[in-house]
């Protein structure tokens, strides 16, 4: 028979972690603390948990949602009290905007000891705002909804506050409480109809399709590849995972605003969340659909990227492809103006600029079985416009809150959950805000990190206006002269660099060979340079 | 003539920036961003702030805080809308707590654009919820109350938020606008009164003063010193800046929990803000005061951190301060059964263990001309342990919240603030979390960084209850390996490293004499040995 702790064991606590667990929830990233032992102890001694521990609580909040953007399952982040849980918010926001299930679970002092100058305190209810789904208050052998709330759609994190009283540790040889009762769980209504008829006059119209971030999905990419083939344009960025039947290069075609009126569609549904390409939101919000659904299971507030929106169609997706792959459609050939000529002419002479490089390195990953981890900022941008894609390979990107603070934890973090080869491509900006992603032990051999040191946040250099402020360089460019390399030795990663296409060429396939350790290849680049080549390739669809 | 800007620049922000001026603000911290480069230009053309660029938003909002703890002016944070500003949120939060002003701009999308999935947008209104003093948002010609808040007291964090449409540059050659009206401030009530015939009572009464974390103030030392000369007992951790008068070491002798009930006071008058000692607190909270006062101008709730609180005198420190020297009052000697010869015996024949080590070191700071920034976890609790001590130089921490995500960032920042020598003092671990407080161009050759490498964060190992837990090492202890070698050179510091006291003496007078760039110096331990040493010493004074 297991003993009892004396005095301070949360009641209950043993039910709610075995509740998740029952529930489907089978991992847990915990941060170093006094106060969550206890949640930690609940978590490490079930024996059904993968537990991850790391230190800095904001690159652990993005590595949980690096788990949970592969398992596509809720993830828990545990932290103790104080400051802790303010540095899960940015992966929280992200999670919550990008629809991801997290279970933030952290730990309190009881309610009496707020606001009483005590260590390590501050106000934790409601600690997220509007930026998770549900928070509650932890109460013994009261229903909880968490996972419910987590993975009902749209998936989001949850937050529940844990006041935990003093002493946190059981005593020599004590073992924890075993589960007294079942936490029952109240149930989420998930019921929603959708009517066909909303397609009826679907037949002679001029259909776009637009396809925001969404993970990838095989079953939908078959019927949206078979739209692509009826000749109805399905649009999506990199970020959504659309096959390359879809392929359309729609950020460099609307770079002649000409041309923007001949795209204007009839009846037009967006699916996923959101757009990288500015341009399509330009021209959408210019040129607007005369029909305009967005097909979602369950918006919170009402989306409208492209400000034309006419009507919600709450269903999933597949359904709606369904039927529409049903239909008699008209095809749409106006996305068609394509000179097939530009790419291969502009990438064929090889110069050492970041659009070379980057089509480069698309080209090897896209012969490679990998997830990818992009970066926001430039990175993001820089595979709309190559010419080699990815559509054999499943793209993450930080795109909810587009924050440049956890990409490569979130890399990091996915890569636990796979076997295959994770790349995250990434800036020198991006690596080293979040350098503490490499603070841990869960650094696997199939992580491999690419960091396009520009000396700074280059993207400035591009825009109109900013590129000619005499504080550009100073207050908007983070200038930055730190490289990777004494950062990846102190993880314990092979660091590996170019600086030429004879180098890059020679190191890719090391690169991507398998090895006993994660590696990590900086590029270095000069960004007058690929500012240049940038200007100079845009120009050529402009007219 | 100066133009203006054709249809984007804010209304308004200009003159709203000027008004920070007028009213005293002259320093922000300024986080590379776009949708915030009109506000960015507002301060750096204004020509009245210093302006500093800081990349990672968690470490430029500590940085922040360093800077007005030293200035005691508020100062502004700027970063741009989406995650941005929930990097702001660790700081802020301990900014609240510490009573510290901080001015907070976060941009924004216009309204309109608010759960639209576009990129880099949050809900940032009330961001930081009951974190800050005043939340208001951006209005152009609308009196504000920002600096008023943020000064009232107590002092605290306040923040705007400040939605921008695009374009978000001036054309070429465009100037901002002049300043075209004043924003005229609403003022805030600042008047208090104290009765002192609240102290009437006080003249036949064992007294006992507790003195939590304040900044260092002559004029109240001097009165505090009074007092201890008086018999009163003045308690205070090395947080509370005291005199030496005031020294009893009472972290140590309270160690003899048998001892408690002699310390029981009549008459409790509480100054400053939250202590570190833990037996202080458990003491207090066991033999209450029969009349307990805290004296603050305006507490925002009811903080009792002895819970014991009677009353709160609503006045300044030195009001008090001043009546009580006046009158005559009985000593109390109770917090005199010290035996001076244990910690000379102790310190005597040193050995290569923490306790030994710190005291070493505060012994030699003591004698320098410095401010020091203390780490949270271990370090702030060893400089009240050891006998060397701190009453020459202010000694600041963290200790708002308690958090281990800023200590570095603080110093850094207050280093900018003063000419003198800058200390911060802390854990490896702490070092690791923060530090990308050393990625910036604001390292001036003031900075003095001592990092006590353990290789982990060893404060779990001297808990009793946590010290015997199988899940110690992997989940609650941070368990590291990586020294602060390769950061120290990417951020261009001298690096000097010491594993015993041959090294140590000879390393110290370097450490501390003048240099051109920075400098710092990692300690190595083993844990084990501090945690041996430590129990040997407590022991020393339990009975």
């Amino acid at each position: 028979m297991r003993l009892f702790f004396a005095m301070a064991y949360p009641a209950g606590l043993v039910d709610l972690i075995d509740d998740l667990y029952q529930q489907g929830v089978n991992e847990a990233v915990i941060c170093p603390g006094s106060r969550n032992a206890p949640i930690m102890l609940a978590l490490v001694r079930h024996g059904g948990f993968r537990c991850y521990s790391i230190a800095d609580e904001r690159s652990a909040g993005f590595f949980g949602l690096g788990l949970a953007l592969k398992s596509k399952k809720p993830v828990i982040l545990c932290c103790t009290s104080g400051s802790a849980g303010l540095n899960f918010a940015p992966a929280v926001v992200e999670a919550f905007f990008q629809e991801v299930p997290l279970i933030v679970l952290t730990a309190d002092r009881p309610a009496e000891w707020i606001g009483q100058w005590d260590g390590q305190t501050i106000y934790q209810n409601q600690l997220y705002g509007k930026h998770v789904k549900h928070f509650e208050s932890f109460e013994a052998f009261k229903p909880h909804q968490l996972v419910q709330q987590a993975i009902h759609f749209p998936q989001g994190p949850v937050h529940m506050n844990i006041p935990i009283a003093e002493p946190f540790y059981p005593a020599k040889g004590e073992e924890l409480p075993v589960r007294t009762s079942l936490v029952a769980s109240q149930p989420v209504d998930q019921v929603f109809t959708w009517d066909k008829s909303l397609l009826n006059d679907i037949k002679d119209q001029k259909i776009m399709i637009t396809v925001g971030q969404r993970p990838y999905d095989k079953v939908e990419n078959e019927l949206f590849e078979q739209l692509a083939l009826k000749g109805i344009p399905v649009i999506g960025d990199a970020t959504a995972n659309l096959p390359a039947a879809c392929e359309l290069h729609h950020d460099l075609l609307l770079a002649n605003e000409a041309l923007w009126p001949n795209y204007q569609a009839d009846f037009h549904l967006h699916f996923g969340k959101s757009f990288v390409s500015k341009r399509i939101k330009q021209m959408m919000r210019m040129f607007k659909p005369t029909k305009s659904y967005l097909i979602h299971p369950n918006p919170i507030e009402r989306p409208d990227p492209f400000q034309s929106l006419t009507d919600v169609i709450q269903t999933d997706t597949v359904s709606v492809l369904k039927e529409l792959v049903s239909k008699d459609l008209q095809a749409n050939p106006s996305f068609k103006t394509w000179n097939p000529s530009i790419q291969p002419a502009f990438f064929e002479k090889q110069a050492w600029n970041e659009l070379h490089i980057y089509n480069a390195i698309i080209q090897q990953i896209s012969q490679q079985e990998v997830d990818i981890h992009v970066g926001n900022s430039l990175a993001i941008r820089y595979i709309n416009w190559t010419e080699a894609k990815l559509h054999g390979t499943e793209v993450f990107s930080n795109r909810g809150t587009s924050g440049i603070d956890g990409s490569l934890s979130t890399a990091v973090g996915a890569s636990q959950s796979t076997d295959k080869l994770t790349v995250a491509l990434l800036g020198d900006v991006s690596f080293q805000y979040d350098r503490n992603a490499l603070w841990n032990y869960y650094l696997g051999s199939n992580l491999r990190i690419i960091v396009m040191n520009n000396a700074g946040g280059a993207i400035f250099q591009i825009l109109d206006g900013a590129k000619d402020l005499a504080e550009l360089s100073e207050f908007m460019v983070t200038k930055q002269h730190i490289t990777a390399e004494n950062t990846a030795k102190d993880a314990g990663l092979t660091y590996l660099k170019a600086q030429n296409f004879n180098e890059l060429n020679s190191i890719l396939p090391d690169f991507f060979a398998p090895g006993a350790i994660g590696k990590l290849l900086e590029i270095f680049t000069d960004s007058t340079e690929n500012t240049a080549a940038l200007q100079a390739y845009m120009a050529l669809f402009k007219h």
